[in-house]
Protein backbone atom coordinates (compact mmCIF):
# COMPACT_ATOMS: atom_id res chain seq x y z
CA UNK A 1 0.00 0.00 0.00
CA UNK A 2 1.58 3.01 -1.41
CA UNK A 3 1.92 6.39 1.50
CA UNK A 4 1.06 9.64 -0.32
CA UNK A 5 1.82 12.61 0.38
CA UNK A 6 -0.86 15.56 -0.52
CA UNK A 7 0.32 19.28 -0.06
CA UNK A 8 -2.12 21.69 0.80
CA UNK A 9 -1.74 25.18 0.88
CA UNK A 10 -5.14 26.69 2.66
CA UNK A 11 -8.59 26.36 2.18
CA UNK A 12 -10.59 28.28 -1.17
CA UNK A 13 -9.14 28.41 -4.92
CA UNK A 14 -8.67 32.49 -4.05
CA UNK A 15 -6.46 32.24 -1.13
CA UNK A 16 -5.54 28.48 -0.65
CA UNK A 17 -5.89 25.29 -2.13
CA UNK A 18 -8.47 24.71 -4.72
CA UNK A 19 -10.97 22.69 -2.60
CA UNK A 20 -12.81 20.43 -5.41
CA UNK A 21 -8.87 19.27 -6.71
CA UNK A 22 -8.05 18.34 -3.37
CA UNK A 23 -10.53 16.29 -2.46
CA UNK A 24 -11.02 14.76 -6.19
CA UNK A 25 -6.72 14.25 -5.02
CA UNK A 26 -7.91 12.60 -1.63
CA UNK A 27 -11.18 10.70 -3.26
CA UNK A 28 -9.13 8.85 -6.22
CA UNK A 29 -6.20 8.19 -3.65
CA UNK A 30 -8.65 6.37 -1.04
CA UNK A 31 -10.26 4.52 -3.92
CA UNK A 32 -6.67 3.29 -4.57
CA UNK A 33 -5.98 2.39 -1.20
CA UNK A 34 -3.27 4.55 -0.70
CA UNK A 35 -2.25 5.94 2.82
CA UNK A 36 -2.84 9.69 2.76
CA UNK A 37 -0.71 12.16 4.83
CA UNK A 38 -2.02 15.68 4.21
CA UNK A 39 0.13 18.01 4.95
CA UNK A 40 0.56 21.91 4.86
CA UNK A 41 3.15 25.29 5.91
CA UNK A 42 2.43 26.42 9.30
CA UNK A 43 2.28 30.05 8.17
CA UNK A 44 -0.15 32.57 7.95
CA UNK A 45 -1.76 32.83 4.18
CA UNK A 46 -0.80 35.42 1.98
CA UNK A 47 -4.04 37.39 2.71
CA UNK A 48 -7.28 36.34 3.13
CA UNK A 49 -9.96 36.64 -0.22
CA UNK A 50 -13.73 36.89 0.19
CA UNK A 51 -14.99 34.51 -2.28
CA UNK A 52 -18.37 35.73 -2.65
CA UNK A 53 -17.26 39.22 -3.55
CA UNK A 54 -13.66 38.34 -4.70
CA UNK A 55 -11.80 41.16 -2.53
CA UNK A 56 -9.27 40.79 -0.36
CA UNK A 57 -10.58 41.30 3.67
CA UNK A 58 -8.70 42.64 6.78
CA UNK A 59 -8.95 38.64 8.38
CA UNK A 60 -5.46 36.76 9.06
CA UNK A 61 -5.63 32.84 8.76
CA UNK A 62 -2.89 29.99 8.92
CA UNK A 63 -2.73 27.90 6.05
CA UNK A 64 -2.27 24.86 7.91
CA UNK A 65 -5.23 25.28 10.30
CA UNK A 66 -7.22 26.03 6.85
CA UNK A 67 -6.29 23.35 5.16
CA UNK A 68 -7.44 20.81 8.39
CA UNK A 69 -10.93 21.81 6.69
CA UNK A 70 -10.59 19.87 3.88
CA UNK A 71 -8.36 16.92 5.31
CA UNK A 72 -11.09 17.08 8.47
CA UNK A 73 -7.98 17.40 10.90
CA UNK A 74 -5.18 15.94 10.10
CA UNK A 75 -2.66 18.14 8.43
CA UNK A 76 1.10 17.71 8.92
CA UNK A 77 3.55 20.59 9.18
CA UNK A 78 5.26 19.87 5.91
CA UNK A 79 8.44 21.42 8.03
CA UNK A 80 8.34 17.65 9.82
CA UNK A 81 8.27 15.40 6.85
CA UNK A 82 11.00 13.05 4.97
CA UNK A 83 10.57 12.13 1.82
CA UNK A 84 12.02 8.65 2.63
CA UNK A 85 8.53 8.54 4.82
CA UNK A 86 6.76 9.17 1.13
CA UNK A 87 6.29 7.10 -2.12
CA UNK A 88 5.13 9.94 -3.82
CA UNK A 89 4.12 13.63 -3.36
CA UNK A 90 0.89 15.12 -4.90
CA UNK A 91 -0.11 18.44 -5.35
CA UNK A 92 -3.29 20.17 -5.60
CA UNK A 93 -3.71 24.05 -7.12
CA UNK A 94 -5.29 27.05 -6.54
CA UNK A 95 -4.02 30.33 -5.78
CA UNK A 96 -2.71 28.62 -2.59
CA UNK A 97 -0.22 27.25 -4.17
CA UNK A 98 0.90 30.45 -5.95
CA UNK A 99 0.20 32.78 -2.66
CA UNK A 100 1.37 30.44 0.30
CA UNK A 101 3.45 27.82 -1.20
CA UNK A 102 5.14 30.27 -2.79
CA UNK A 103 4.78 33.99 -3.96
CA UNK A 104 4.40 33.46 -7.93
CA UNK A 105 1.62 34.74 -8.08
CA UNK A 106 3.48 38.21 -7.10
CA UNK A 107 7.12 37.69 -9.05
CA UNK A 108 5.92 34.74 -11.42
CA UNK A 109 8.56 32.78 -12.99
CA UNK A 110 11.89 34.15 -10.60
CA UNK A 111 9.53 33.52 -7.64
CA UNK A 112 10.37 31.78 -4.40
CA UNK A 113 9.39 28.46 -2.79
CA UNK A 114 8.61 27.82 0.42
CA UNK A 115 11.65 26.04 2.02
CA UNK A 116 10.02 22.94 3.31
CA UNK A 117 8.04 22.80 0.25
CA UNK A 118 11.13 23.14 -2.02
CA UNK A 119 13.00 20.27 0.21
CA UNK A 120 10.16 17.85 0.01
CA UNK A 121 10.25 18.17 -3.57
CA UNK A 122 14.05 17.85 -3.83
CA UNK A 123 13.74 14.67 -1.60
CA UNK A 124 11.06 12.87 -4.02
CA UNK A 125 13.18 13.80 -6.79
CA UNK A 126 16.75 12.42 -5.38
CA UNK A 127 14.89 9.43 -4.57
CA UNK A 128 13.05 9.57 -7.67
CA UNK A 129 9.76 9.13 -6.20
CA UNK A 130 6.81 10.18 -7.82
CA UNK A 131 5.27 13.69 -7.92
CA UNK A 132 2.12 14.58 -9.39
CA UNK A 133 1.32 18.71 -9.65
CA UNK A 134 -2.03 19.67 -10.45
CA UNK A 135 -3.37 22.86 -12.24
CA UNK A 136 -1.09 26.05 -11.24
CA UNK A 137 1.37 23.69 -8.76
CA UNK A 138 3.34 22.92 -12.26
CA UNK A 139 4.21 26.56 -12.30
CA UNK A 140 5.60 26.29 -8.71
CA UNK A 141 7.25 23.00 -9.66
CA UNK A 142 8.76 24.16 -12.35
CA UNK A 143 11.16 26.80 -10.13
CA UNK A 144 11.77 24.11 -7.75
CA UNK A 145 13.04 21.73 -10.94
CA UNK A 146 15.15 24.66 -11.66
CA UNK A 147 16.89 25.15 -8.54
CA UNK A 148 17.17 21.15 -8.96
CA UNK A 149 18.58 21.64 -12.20
CA UNK A 150 16.16 19.38 -13.39
CA UNK A 151 14.82 19.96 -16.74
CA UNK A 152 11.04 18.61 -17.22
CA UNK A 153 7.87 18.64 -19.37
CA UNK A 154 4.94 19.84 -17.35
CA UNK A 155 1.47 21.05 -18.25
CA UNK A 156 -0.72 24.06 -16.82
CA UNK A 157 -3.20 23.37 -19.91
CA UNK A 158 -2.87 26.30 -22.51
CA UNK A 159 -2.45 29.52 -20.70
CA UNK A 160 0.10 31.70 -22.84
CA UNK A 161 2.09 33.55 -19.69
CA UNK A 162 2.45 30.66 -17.40
CA UNK A 163 3.70 28.76 -19.98
CA UNK A 164 6.25 30.76 -20.77
CA UNK A 165 6.74 31.03 -17.34
CA UNK A 166 7.57 27.67 -16.98
CA UNK A 167 9.60 27.50 -20.33
CA UNK A 168 12.13 30.09 -18.58
CA UNK A 169 12.49 28.23 -15.89
CA UNK A 170 13.99 25.46 -18.39
CA UNK A 171 10.73 23.26 -18.39
CA UNK A 172 9.42 22.67 -21.10
CA UNK A 173 5.28 23.29 -21.40
CA UNK A 174 2.94 20.85 -23.19
CA UNK A 175 -0.90 21.60 -23.78
CA UNK A 176 -3.33 19.39 -22.49
CA UNK A 177 -6.59 19.12 -22.52
CA UNK A 178 -8.60 19.22 -18.82
CA UNK A 179 -9.42 15.68 -18.85
CA UNK A 180 -5.88 14.68 -19.33
CA UNK A 181 -2.36 14.42 -18.02
CA UNK A 182 1.39 15.02 -19.14
CA UNK A 183 3.86 12.05 -18.03
CA UNK A 184 7.51 12.83 -17.97
CA UNK A 185 8.98 9.34 -17.61
CA UNK A 186 12.21 10.28 -17.12
CA UNK A 187 11.65 12.56 -14.13
CA UNK A 188 8.70 10.92 -12.74
CA UNK A 189 6.26 14.04 -12.82
CA UNK A 190 2.92 14.13 -13.70
CA UNK A 191 0.44 16.68 -14.12
CA UNK A 192 -3.17 17.55 -15.20
CA UNK A 193 -4.73 21.64 -16.21
CA UNK A 194 -7.79 21.00 -13.56
CA UNK A 195 -9.37 24.14 -13.21
CA UNK A 196 -6.21 26.13 -15.24
CA UNK A 197 -9.29 25.27 -17.42
CA UNK A 198 -12.15 23.68 -16.28
CA UNK A 199 -15.08 24.55 -16.91
CA UNK A 200 -16.99 22.03 -14.63
CA UNK A 201 -15.91 19.74 -11.61
CA UNK A 202 -16.58 16.36 -13.37
CA UNK A 203 -14.07 17.10 -16.29
CA UNK A 204 -11.41 17.82 -13.55
CA UNK A 205 -12.25 15.10 -11.76
CA UNK A 206 -11.31 12.58 -14.80
CA UNK A 207 -8.20 14.79 -15.27
CA UNK A 208 -7.34 14.05 -11.78
CA UNK A 209 -8.26 10.21 -11.37
CA UNK A 210 -5.84 9.85 -14.38
CA UNK A 211 -2.63 11.59 -12.75
CA UNK A 212 -3.28 9.91 -9.24
CA UNK A 213 -3.39 6.50 -11.11
CA UNK A 214 -0.27 7.53 -13.10
CA UNK A 215 1.45 8.48 -10.08
CA UNK A 216 0.60 5.53 -8.55
CA UNK A 217 1.36 3.03 -11.56
CA UNK A 218 5.08 4.74 -10.76
CA UNK A 219 5.35 4.00 -7.38
CA UNK A 220 4.71 -0.06 -8.16
CA UNK A 221 7.41 0.54 -10.71
CA UNK A 222 10.40 2.06 -9.00
CA UNK A 223 12.83 4.49 -10.70
CA UNK A 224 16.29 4.03 -10.82
CA UNK A 225 18.08 5.71 -8.65
CA UNK B 1 -31.68 18.63 -18.06
CA UNK B 2 -32.55 18.87 -14.04
CA UNK B 3 -32.06 22.14 -12.24
CA UNK B 4 -30.60 20.83 -8.51
CA UNK B 5 -30.34 23.37 -5.47
CA UNK B 6 -27.53 22.39 -2.99
CA UNK B 7 -27.74 23.71 0.34
CA UNK B 8 -24.42 24.96 1.44
CA UNK B 9 -24.18 25.71 5.58
CA UNK B 10 -20.14 27.09 5.57
CA UNK B 11 -16.93 25.48 4.57
CA UNK B 12 -15.52 22.76 6.71
CA UNK B 13 -17.55 19.88 8.65
CA UNK B 14 -16.60 21.27 12.59
CA UNK B 15 -18.71 24.83 11.91
CA UNK B 16 -19.61 24.34 8.32
CA UNK B 17 -20.73 22.27 5.42
CA UNK B 18 -18.87 19.23 5.59
CA UNK B 19 -16.50 19.68 2.62
CA UNK B 20 -15.65 16.73 1.17
CA UNK B 21 -19.80 15.59 1.21
CA UNK B 22 -20.47 19.01 -0.92
CA UNK B 23 -17.56 18.30 -3.43
CA UNK B 24 -19.22 15.27 -3.94
CA UNK B 25 -22.52 16.18 -4.47
CA UNK B 26 -21.45 18.93 -6.85
CA UNK B 27 -19.35 16.12 -8.53
CA UNK B 28 -22.40 13.65 -9.23
CA UNK B 29 -24.56 16.31 -10.28
CA UNK B 30 -21.92 17.42 -12.81
CA UNK B 31 -21.68 14.21 -14.23
CA UNK B 32 -24.90 13.52 -14.74
CA UNK B 33 -25.36 17.09 -16.47
CA UNK B 34 -27.74 18.96 -13.81
CA UNK B 35 -27.63 22.61 -13.67
CA UNK B 36 -26.49 23.53 -9.65
CA UNK B 37 -27.41 26.30 -8.20
CA UNK B 38 -25.22 26.59 -4.67
CA UNK B 39 -27.22 28.43 -2.27
CA UNK B 40 -26.71 29.58 1.89
CA UNK B 41 -28.54 31.59 4.13
CA UNK B 42 -26.37 35.09 4.64
CA UNK B 43 -25.80 34.81 8.20
CA UNK B 44 -22.88 34.87 10.76
CA UNK B 45 -22.19 31.15 11.54
CA UNK B 46 -22.99 29.59 15.16
CA UNK B 47 -18.65 29.80 15.74
CA UNK B 48 -15.84 29.39 14.01
CA UNK B 49 -14.00 26.54 14.87
CA UNK B 50 -10.19 25.85 14.51
CA UNK B 51 -10.13 22.29 12.73
CA UNK B 52 -7.10 21.37 13.18
CA UNK B 53 -7.45 21.68 17.20
CA UNK B 54 -11.11 21.43 17.40
CA UNK B 55 -11.34 24.50 19.54
CA UNK B 56 -13.43 27.23 19.41
CA UNK B 57 -11.90 30.54 17.85
CA UNK B 58 -12.53 34.15 18.22
CA UNK B 59 -13.43 35.17 14.53
CA UNK B 60 -16.52 35.73 12.75
CA UNK B 61 -17.40 34.40 9.29
CA UNK B 62 -20.56 34.51 7.45
CA UNK B 63 -21.89 31.13 6.06
CA UNK B 64 -22.63 31.74 2.84
CA UNK B 65 -19.39 33.62 2.33
CA UNK B 66 -17.57 30.76 3.64
CA UNK B 67 -19.61 28.41 1.44
CA UNK B 68 -17.80 30.03 -1.89
CA UNK B 69 -14.96 28.77 -1.03
CA UNK B 70 -16.61 25.04 -1.80
CA UNK B 71 -18.87 26.64 -4.94
CA UNK B 72 -16.41 28.06 -6.36
CA UNK B 73 -17.64 31.68 -6.07
CA UNK B 74 -21.68 31.79 -6.94
CA UNK B 75 -23.50 31.16 -3.77
CA UNK B 76 -26.66 32.73 -4.18
CA UNK B 77 -29.18 34.26 -0.71
CA UNK B 78 -31.16 31.12 0.09
CA UNK B 79 -33.61 33.88 0.90
CA UNK B 80 -34.16 34.48 -2.80
CA UNK B 81 -34.83 30.87 -4.08
CA UNK B 82 -38.32 29.73 -4.67
CA UNK B 83 -38.57 25.84 -4.57
CA UNK B 84 -40.69 26.33 -8.12
CA UNK B 85 -37.30 27.61 -9.85
CA UNK B 86 -35.89 24.03 -8.96
CA UNK B 87 -36.31 20.31 -9.87
CA UNK B 88 -34.82 19.03 -6.67
CA UNK B 89 -33.13 19.78 -3.35
CA UNK B 90 -29.89 18.35 -2.14
CA UNK B 91 -28.67 19.20 1.65
CA UNK B 92 -25.18 18.00 2.18
CA UNK B 93 -23.99 17.58 6.05
CA UNK B 94 -21.38 18.75 8.32
CA UNK B 95 -22.16 20.55 11.69
CA UNK B 96 -22.66 23.34 9.67
CA UNK B 97 -26.40 22.21 9.02
CA UNK B 98 -26.88 21.39 13.02
CA UNK B 99 -25.27 24.83 13.91
CA UNK B 100 -26.04 27.10 11.09
CA UNK B 101 -29.22 25.90 8.90
CA UNK B 102 -30.91 25.34 12.58
CA UNK B 103 -29.90 24.69 16.13
CA UNK B 104 -29.76 21.31 16.29
CA UNK B 105 -26.40 20.94 17.57
CA UNK B 106 -27.77 22.65 20.36
CA UNK B 107 -31.45 21.82 21.23
CA UNK B 108 -31.86 18.53 19.27
CA UNK B 109 -34.76 17.37 18.32
CA UNK B 110 -36.59 20.35 19.62
CA UNK B 111 -34.37 22.71 17.27
CA UNK B 112 -35.61 25.78 15.05
CA UNK B 113 -34.69 25.74 11.62
CA UNK B 114 -33.64 28.88 9.43
CA UNK B 115 -36.72 29.93 8.09
CA UNK B 116 -35.56 30.18 4.54
CA UNK B 117 -34.11 26.50 4.72
CA UNK B 118 -37.90 25.45 6.15
CA UNK B 119 -39.50 26.92 3.80
CA UNK B 120 -37.74 25.82 0.78
CA UNK B 121 -38.23 22.61 2.05
CA UNK B 122 -41.65 23.03 2.37
CA UNK B 123 -42.11 24.46 -1.23
CA UNK B 124 -40.29 21.16 -2.51
CA UNK B 125 -42.52 18.65 -0.52
CA UNK B 126 -45.36 20.99 -1.52
CA UNK B 127 -44.49 20.30 -5.43
CA UNK B 128 -43.33 16.54 -4.50
CA UNK B 129 -40.42 17.29 -5.67
CA UNK B 130 -37.49 14.98 -4.70
CA UNK B 131 -35.36 16.11 -1.62
CA UNK B 132 -31.63 14.41 -0.90
CA UNK B 133 -30.29 14.73 2.69
CA UNK B 134 -26.83 13.59 3.59
CA UNK B 135 -25.00 13.17 7.22
CA UNK B 136 -26.56 14.63 9.57
CA UNK B 137 -28.87 16.81 7.16
CA UNK B 138 -31.94 14.41 7.50
CA UNK B 139 -32.14 14.95 11.36
CA UNK B 140 -32.56 18.83 10.32
CA UNK B 141 -35.01 17.68 7.76
CA UNK B 142 -37.06 15.82 10.17
CA UNK B 143 -38.09 18.81 12.05
CA UNK B 144 -38.93 20.94 9.15
CA UNK B 145 -41.14 17.54 8.29
CA UNK B 146 -42.66 17.36 11.49
CA UNK B 147 -43.86 20.98 11.28
CA UNK B 148 -45.11 20.54 7.98
CA UNK B 149 -46.96 17.32 9.35
CA UNK B 150 -45.02 14.96 7.22
CA UNK B 151 -43.98 11.48 8.27
CA UNK B 152 -41.14 10.00 6.16
CA UNK B 153 -38.40 7.39 6.25
CA UNK B 154 -34.75 8.37 6.93
CA UNK B 155 -31.40 7.78 7.92
CA UNK B 156 -28.23 8.86 9.49
CA UNK B 157 -26.33 5.37 9.69
CA UNK B 158 -26.50 3.74 13.16
CA UNK B 159 -26.08 6.48 15.51
CA UNK B 160 -28.38 5.45 18.63
CA UNK B 161 -29.16 9.28 19.91
CA UNK B 162 -29.58 10.62 16.71
CA UNK B 163 -31.84 8.28 15.34
CA UNK B 164 -34.13 8.46 18.51
CA UNK B 165 -34.23 12.38 17.90
CA UNK B 166 -35.39 11.32 14.22
CA UNK B 167 -38.08 9.45 15.82
CA UNK B 168 -39.37 11.98 17.86
CA UNK B 169 -40.55 13.97 15.45
CA UNK B 170 -42.73 11.61 14.25
CA UNK B 171 -40.76 10.22 11.12
CA UNK B 172 -38.91 6.92 10.88
CA UNK B 173 -35.66 5.85 11.17
CA UNK B 174 -34.13 3.31 9.01
CA UNK B 175 -30.17 2.02 9.33
CA UNK B 176 -27.93 2.43 6.35
CA UNK B 177 -24.47 1.85 5.67
CA UNK B 178 -22.47 4.21 4.24
CA UNK B 179 -22.38 3.20 0.95
CA UNK B 180 -25.75 2.97 0.85
CA UNK B 181 -29.17 4.99 1.03
CA UNK B 182 -32.78 5.07 2.24
CA UNK B 183 -35.07 5.51 -0.19
CA UNK B 184 -39.16 7.17 0.43
CA UNK B 185 -40.78 6.91 -1.85
CA UNK B 186 -43.88 8.32 -0.90
CA UNK B 187 -42.27 11.93 -0.26
CA UNK B 188 -39.70 11.55 -2.24
CA UNK B 189 -36.92 11.93 0.04
CA UNK B 190 -33.22 10.01 -0.37
CA UNK B 191 -30.93 9.80 2.62
CA UNK B 192 -27.18 8.43 2.98
CA UNK B 193 -25.41 8.04 6.31
CA UNK B 194 -21.82 9.72 4.79
CA UNK B 195 -19.36 10.69 7.92
CA UNK B 196 -21.94 9.96 10.20
CA UNK B 197 -20.74 6.72 9.44
CA UNK B 198 -17.41 7.12 7.84
CA UNK B 199 -14.17 5.88 7.97
CA UNK B 200 -13.20 7.47 4.66
CA UNK B 201 -14.16 9.30 1.67
CA UNK B 202 -14.69 6.41 -1.06
CA UNK B 203 -17.32 5.07 0.68
CA UNK B 204 -18.90 8.09 1.20
CA UNK B 205 -18.55 9.08 -2.35
CA UNK B 206 -20.80 5.31 -3.06
CA UNK B 207 -23.57 6.40 -0.57
CA UNK B 208 -23.91 9.83 -2.50
CA UNK B 209 -23.52 9.17 -5.71
CA UNK B 210 -26.39 6.44 -5.49
CA UNK B 211 -28.41 9.43 -3.23
CA UNK B 212 -27.40 11.79 -5.88
CA UNK B 213 -28.90 9.42 -8.69
CA UNK B 214 -31.86 8.76 -7.12
CA UNK B 215 -32.56 11.99 -6.55
CA UNK B 216 -32.11 12.77 -10.81
CA UNK B 217 -34.17 9.41 -11.12
CA UNK B 218 -37.01 11.05 -9.58
CA UNK B 219 -36.87 14.00 -11.54
CA UNK B 220 -37.48 12.13 -14.28
CA UNK B 221 -40.51 10.45 -12.53
CA UNK B 222 -42.79 13.37 -11.12
CA UNK B 223 -44.53 13.01 -8.18
CA UNK B 224 -48.51 13.07 -8.34
CA UNK B 225 -49.92 16.92 -6.63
Amino acid sequence: MATVGVVLSGCGYLDGAEIQESVLTLLALDRAKATVRCMAPDIDQMHVIDHLSGKETAERRNVRVEAARIARGSVEDIAAVRGEELDALVLPGGYGAAKNLSDYAVKGAACSVHPDVARLVREMLGARKPIGAICIAPAVLARILQDAGVSATLTIGNDAATARDIASTGNRHRPAPVTDIVVDRKNRIVTTPAYMLGPSIAPVAKGIEKAVKEVLEMVKRPGKR
